[in-house]
Formats: structure tokens, C-alpha cells, sequence
């Protein structure tokens, strides 16, 4: 698989990349970045997913995330793909809105017409884009975590839950963590899935670990004066759930932080110090 | 002097806002961003500014500069002034260049028409700001430091050698040393300033320079990958300006890195960290 360089910049001792390939799950031209830090030659690292919220592209984190000095320093290879195929003939919302269709893939591989021409994530981001890097760039692959914001914190999770062995810890940064139970995953879900329930539980992370998915831990963080908080996050549900499974949560509330990259560059550091512990054990 | 509160998002566990004033030494609306780390009530913290370079705005180094971890732990008030005036009845370049006119103010008072009604930034960032930071955040205006990028570093320069008693220390990243010698320079100096040759050299740090200002000290780092580097920037024209003046400039060629916030944010906390030293000294 080809990989066109979008940009390469030297930051923090490392390589902060820009990619475009020409997806076969999307049907798309799709574009990532990925932050390789300074290692000895011929090494391979340990690799963190990060998936973006709605709104997002790779950029978005891959500016404002504030991540490459703490992967610099862990020697942690950082891979930001975007959130829904692009481009002319990629279905969009009806109305445009934020929460659906561009920008707004919610990591699912879409049955529904117009949508599941293009709109695959779950594909793309699970199984195209891991070979890809693992083709292009000096990752180890058996060493790999993922994390995420908001949408992304959904993907993260109900990613890491259906597969278990792939990824040795799981993170979220204001994770949607109920789709089912919420507006946005209310209108994306059925959007996307159509009325198959059963196709909404998988990727829907409470659902999941109700239906039996199990990992060791997880760590989540929740700014208290985050606006999506109450009606769309709910990290209550998932506190429940994982007190049900035996799922060990380390869900820490920030007071006054709120759903931006503000809150998020902040705790960047300790969520990918947790990770490394974990992918370096 | 009022305020408008645009943004406020904690980050870093202190308050990075933007706020827009009217403002009487431009004459237009200004934008501006301050970051202020936590701090017990009632003290004063000193204060770094930071001016951006040619197409710049406040959010630039706002979002992407990595600031606000370092400037929480060392307690370094952040400011981050607009590069320009801005809005209806601003003149601007008459081919719409990105190194004139909007974004591109120089850090000078034009005499120039069109350009003196409104590109008096001189004025409006050694005095106008100082003053409304004073009055509106917990500044200590006895320990201030300046800093910049390439235009921004122009203007961090030039300043801090006019003022040598106001500012503590003075950095720059990527600096336009010598705007009479470089092309950004003899379009702009001219533009804002005509023809008068004895102001020119008042916003010219190697001028300056040659003309008797004098500091203690600079620190200055420069990306050896950037590609404005032999044409626009010539650090080594500072260099000899400051051999010559007794003057202990640390210059840092950095191999790979470019003109971009890559650079700027990988060596921010080196900067703000040697700042903070002589601020607190």
C-alpha cells in the first residue's frame, strides 16, 4: 500500500508526519499524521491510537494535543487518523449538522444507503490503517494502546473492548460512553446501523461489557464543566457497568475543565505515562 | 480600559483567556490572548510576551506553542498580542501579500498613508497592552521578558533593546535580526515607515545595535532547516553586531528543524525555562 507525504516536520527530536493513501475500506483518499520519536535505528515502538472527536480531522489533535514532547520522551509512536471519509461523492448529514455524516463517522462501518458507500471507520481504523503503518513505520505491533476524545473516546473504547488482546490499555478523554443512551449516538447509530440493535450494542461500550466484553482496566478523564457532560457522556453509566464486570475504571473528574483541547492537552501526559507503563511491561 | 472576555478554558490547572478591546493607539478592535497559571490569590506573577510572526494571529502560539504546561509549573504570566489591526477600513497590502499590511504590522507606528491611521503596533504593544494587562491580570510589571517569532522575534528584539530597563530578558525564535538588509524588511520598513532611513534603524535590532543599544544578554535559536534562513533572517548579522557590542548572545542552530510551530513549541519550555531564571532572579 502507497503512502503520499502530506508534510514532515522535526519536532521534539522526532518526526511529526502528515499521510494520505487512497483507502480501499473507504473508497476515499484518507489522510492521518504520526508522530515517530527519536530511537535507535532499526528499533521498533510502541504504538497509541488516538481517535478525534465530531468536527475533527488528524489535524486537530495533531496541533493542539500537546503530545509529542511526553512521546518523545517515552519513546511512544502517536497515530491520529480522521473521524469519516471526505472527499466529493461522501454522503454528508441532510442538514449539514455537526453529528452526523462528515466528521462524525463514530468508528462504524455504516449498512445504511446513502452511508455505507464510504462511511467503513470500523474497517479503516481496525484493520487498514494498522497494516498500513505497520508497513511504513517502525512500530511494534504487539506493543499497541489506544485512547481518544469525546466520539473518539467512544471509538477508543469500543474498539479496545472487542479486541482485548490487540491493545494491552485503554483510555478516554470525555469518552461518549452509552451511545445507545444518548443524542448523538441516538441519531448516529440507526443513521448508520439502521434498526439492528444487536449492531448498536457493539459499538456501544457499556452495551459491550453488559454483553460480556471484558479487559483488565481503563482510564478515563471528565472535566465536571465539560457542556456535553449530563445529557451526552454519562460516565456514570460506565462506572456501573464496570463495577458490574469487574472492570477495574480509573475515571477521574476534573473540576472546571471543560470538552476542548484545553482540557485534554492538560492530561495528555498522564494518559500516555499510563499507557507506556503498560506497553513497556 | 474594558475588556471583552472572547474565550476562558482552564488548561494546565490556570486560565488561558481571549479578550477584544477597542483600542485607542490602533484605532480598531484588538484581540489578544493571556494565559495565567495557578497562583495563591493576591500574588504577582511576571509576565512573558510573546509577539507572533507574518500571518499570524493571537491563537497561533494559543494553540499550538505549548506554553501553558511550562508557564503553570515556573508561574509565568503568558501574552500573546494580535500581529496587526485588524477589520473594516484596515488598509492592507494592495495585492493582498502575506508579509504587509494585515498580519504583517511589524511592530511599528506607520507614517505611511494608508497604513497610519490604523498600523500603529509600536504603540500598542509597548504601551497600550502593558497598560490594560496591568490593570486587568495579576501582573508583576517589575519582572517582564519578551519573546517572538521570526516578525515576532523583529519585534521582541527591537523592543527589548529600546526598553533594556523594562524587560529582564529577551529570546527569539527565528528573528528577522536585520529588516533594512533582508526583502520582508525593505518592503515593509519602507512601506510603514517611507523613506526616513535614521526609523528604520529604530526597528532593526542589528542597527540598534550598531547605533549603541544595549543588553546583558539574548537567546536566540534557529532551525537550520528553515527555509527563510540565508534570505530573511541571518542570524549571523546579529551575531557580529553583538561580538562587536559586548553583548552575550547565545545562538542555537538547531539541525532539521523548520520555520514552523514543530520548532517554536519543541524549544518553548528551553526559552520560557531560562526566562523564568532571570525573572525570578
Amino acid at each position: 500500500m502507497s503512502l503520499e507525504t502530506v508534510s514532515s516536520n522535526l519536532s521534539f527530536g522526532g518526526v511529526q508526519g502528515v499521510y494520505r493513501h487512497a483507502s480501499s475500506a473507504t473508497g476515499t483518499d484518507m489522510t492521518f499524521s504520526v508522530y515517530v520519536p527519536p530511537h535507535a535505528p532499526g528499533a521498533k515502538l510502541p504504538v497509541v491510537w488516538y481517535l478525534s472527536g465530531l468536527t475533527c480531522t488528524h489535524a486537530n489533535v495533531t496541533e493542539k494535543g500537546e503530545y509529542r514532547r511526553a512521546c518523545a520522551e517515552l519513546g511512544l509512536i502517536f497515530v491520529a487518523p480522521d473521524t469519516s471519509p471526505r472527499g466529493e461523492g461522501v454522503a454528508d448529514d441532510p442538514e449539514g449538522a455537526y453529528d452526523f455524516g462528515l466528521g462524525a463517522g463514530f468508528y462504524v462501518d455504516a449498512t445504511q444507503p446513502p452511508f455505507a458507500q464510504h462511511y467503513r471507520m470500523w474497517s479503516y481504523v481496525t484493520e487498514e490503517l494498522p497494516a498500513l503503518v505497520a508497513e511504513h513505520f517502525p512500530v511494534d505491533m504487539g506493543a499497541q494502546a489506544i485512547t481518544g476524545h469525546s466520539m473518539g473516546g467512544h471509538g477508543a473504547l469500543t474498539i479496545g473492548l472487542t479486541f482485548p488482546d490487540r491493545f494491552r490499555s485503554i483510555s478516554a478523554f470525555a469518552p461518549i460512553v452509552a451511545p445507545g443512551q444518548v443524542p448523538w449516538g441516538r441519531k448516529a447509530l440507526p443513521g448508520y446501523l439502521g434498526d439492528d440493535k444487536a449492531a448498536w450494542r457493539r459499538h456501544d461500550a457499556v452495551a459491550l461489557i453488559e454483553d460480556g466484553a471484558r479487559v483488565k482496566e481503563l482510564l478515563v478523564d471528565q472535566g465536571e464543566a465539560d457542556g456535553f457532560l449530563a445529557e451526552q457522556l454519562k460516565p456514570s453509566l460506565l462506572v456501573a457497568a464496570c463495577a458490574d464486570a469487574g472492570i477495574d475504571l480509573t475515571l477521574t473528574m476534573r473540576p472546571g475543565y471543560d470538552h476542548s483541547y484545553y482540557f485534554i492537552s492538560t492530561f495528555m501526559e498522564d494518559h500516555l505515562r499510563w499507557h507506556a507503563e503498560r506497553l513497556r511491561g
